[in-house]
Order: structure tokens, then sequence, then C-alpha cells
């Protein structure tokens, strides 16, 4: 049995990884935005394409963290929630969040982030007005999540593009999948 | 006159601007090209799209460029090609260009990239033969070279992608606007 590793700080982490310039991301996803708004007539459908596109980038950034943190497995949603604050949007935003605004059942909470990289000198046009322009984020959130057998609802309920005072997303457990022991691949 | 502060270097200009990870660009970028394909008939038409998604990139990024790194006014296009490969492809993708291939006028050259973050983990299908599927960077050289006068034609000419040994970008000027002197802000 290999010797157990400790998870990585969220700053060692984002150290550990290869980076680009996070003016040139910002700018490079407005463009996203702009081509779906031009493409496609309702603002309705420019979110949705967005959350997918989040969700497909988000089963696949999944692996990436799991092979870099040395977190082992969660024991609950809580745990959960925790580590992709904490390290998460550290490692992939080089940003935290904040979880708050547990339920009574502990499966539904907030991410409340201070500093959104994605928005940088975005600002929305009163025809836009209807757009969610974060979903990538949330979409990633929900893919990541699946890939690691739980099923989410995650939906922004503040955006500051839209007049909030800060960047809130909720993250509803849904189904838990139970996992299938023992893994062909840990024999 | 304030005191002349020296260019920093490549590492230092890298290091001091604000940065994501380079897998979720990587995958974000992705994302648009598949939309691209997905949403334009013809390979031809995403190319251009892609290429003026850059160009437009291209012109606000060089702003950040200039206010960052110190650099002052370049005497020719060959000091020019130099800051870009040592500077501008380090501050924003954290890579450095090779400079080489100049024509005996000084007005083409090409740019060799050996490291390449937009196409970790790309492999084209059979059906995007034709795809340029890094035109964005090219845009973005063409775009940033316009903000600051010079005119250029940027073209790829080696893709690993398509079966290529680097990546070869080659930049050709075409027309370098005189500017007005004297600059008011250099007085």
């Amino acid at each position: 049995m290999p010797p157990l590793t400790p998870p990585k700080s969220g700053d060692a982490l984002f150290a550990s990884v290869d980076r680009v310039n996070a003016e040139l991301f910002t700018l490079t996803y407005g463009a996203i935005v702009r081509q779906l708004l031009t493409d496609l007539e309702e603002v309705e459908e420019v979110n949705k394409q967005l959350d997918q596109m989040g969700y497909n980038i988000g089963t696949r950034l999944v692996d990436e963290f799991l092979a870099k943190s040395n977190v082992s497995r969660c024991v609950d949603f809580k745990e959960t929630a925790d580590v992709i604050a904490k390290l998460g949007f550290k490692m992939f935003l080089g940003v935290t969040a904040t979880v708050t605004k547990w339920d009574a059942e502990g499966t539904s909470c907030s991410f409340v982030l201070e500093d959104n990289p994605l928005v940088d000198f975005v600002e929305l046009p009163d025809t836009c007005q209807g757009l969610q322009y974060c979903n990538v984020l949330s979409g990633v959130i929900r893919g990541a999540l699946e890939m690691v057998s739980m099923k989410t609802e995650v939906t922004w309920v503040r955006d500051m593009l839209r007049g909030d005072d800060a960047y809130e997303m909720r993250v509803k457990l849904i189904k838990q999948v139970p996992e299938e022991y023992p893994y062909k691949d840990d024999d």
C-alpha cells in the first residue's frame, strides 16, 4: 500500500498546476458568450448551452483535481462541498469560495464567491438581462460532482452582474449513487 | 520626468499577473471551437471566426501588456517581434516562442512555439482536417500589432495537429502606420 499523502493546501495546489493569464481566459470566455448570443436567438438557450459546456468541462476537470490534490474519498456531501470551495475553486480559478446556508438535512448549501475572474470587465447590455453569464461555473460543479456519483442541481441565486451584492451559487444534492465495491482498478 | 523602469523579464511578468488553471482554459477554448463547428457549416467559416475572435481579444490584451511590461517603444518590427516572442507569449500563455526565418527586408518572420497550451488533449477528427485550430492565437497577434500601428498578415505554416513537427506562425508586416509626434503623454 502506498504511503498516505496529505491533501495539498489550496495555494500549494494552485502553484502546482500549469496556468495562463486570467485576462486571456476572461476575454476568451466573453467571446464564447458573445458568439452564443449571436448564434442562438433566445437568452434562455444561451444559458442552457453555457451550463452544458460547463458540465462537459467539469466531467474532465475532476480527473485533474483528483490526480493532483491528494484528496481522498469525502465522507459526505458536507465534506465534498468544503473541498470544492477551498481546493477546487483555488486550483482552477485561483480564488476560494465560502460555503454557507446549509439546510437542516445537510443536502443544500451555497457557494459565495468574493472574487470571480469570469466577470472582470464585463457589463451586460440591457438586451441581455436574463443572461446567466456564469452558468459555465455552475455547470462545471454539476459535471464534476456527477463524476463522483453525486447528482446535483446547481443554480445562481445572486449575481453581481444583475445587481446583487455577491455571486452565490446554490447546490442541491438530488441523489447520491451508491458506488460499487470493490473497484476493479483497485485490485 | 519619471525614472525609467527597465522592462520586466518574461518570468517576472508572468508571475505578476492573475492566472487561472491552464487546463480550464484549454477546455474552455475547445468548447468554443466545438460550438462553432456545430453552428457554422463550413470549416473555413470557423477558421475566420476564430481569427476574428482572436483579433478582438488581441486589441484588448495589448493594453495589459503595455501597462505591465514596462516595454518602451520598439525601434522596428524586428524588436517588436522579439518582445512578443519573449514577453508577450510568456505573459499570457506562460510559454515562449522562437523568432526565426527573417526575410531579407526584415518584414516577415516566423514564431515557433515549442509548447502550446491551446492544444493539450486535442485531437482533430477526420471531418475537421481543414480546421485551423489555433487561429485565435494568430488573430491575437494581428489584433495586438494593429493597436501599435502595425498592420500584419498572420498565418499558420506548421501545425502539429495537422501532422507537422512544430507550431509555426508566419507574421508579415504589411504597413506601418506612421505615428504622430510629439505624443502628449511623453512631454
